[in-house]
């Protein structure tokens, strides 16, 4: 079976953003002021897996090794099925 | 009226993506082969705006003054009412 996952990483709550901090202070300076920013990379792909459980572990597996750094980041993977 | 926005930023189609190549290569070494594999960047904000139509048009602006580059990236944004 295939499927879809999407995976959003972002930092841990306390962690120090400073290129959206920047990013914040431009927007600021060409008159869109914002409360909060945050920054967050995704990463869209498709797999083929036995099952969704076992879809969602693969992925939940590639953030842990690959994708994310679990020391800084949270990650959120999201799945269904495709195709 | 606050709202929160989630613009969510890719490339384009058919506009080569050599840091999505490369992860999806690492990712079959590690012995999890993807079908597909995209990257985006993603931005979560709050702002105050009259209207939810004038924050989608806030926006809007944003992505095409400073977050994204029209000529090479996609857009997406989604906003919500908030506190």
């Amino acid at each position: 079976m295939q499927y879809h996952a999407e995976v959003t990483i972002g930092l841990k709550s306390g962690m120090l953003d400073p290129e959206a901090t920047t990013i914040k202070k431009a927007l600021e300076h060409l008159g869109f002021p914002t409360d909060s920013l945050e920054m967050q990379k995704r990463f869209v792909l498709e797999l083929d897996a036995p099952s969704r459980d076992a879809a969602q572990s693969q992925v939940d597996e590639m953030c842990r090794r690959l994708l994310a750094n679990p020391v800084i980041h949270n990650f959120d993977i999201e799945i269904e099925e495709s195709g």
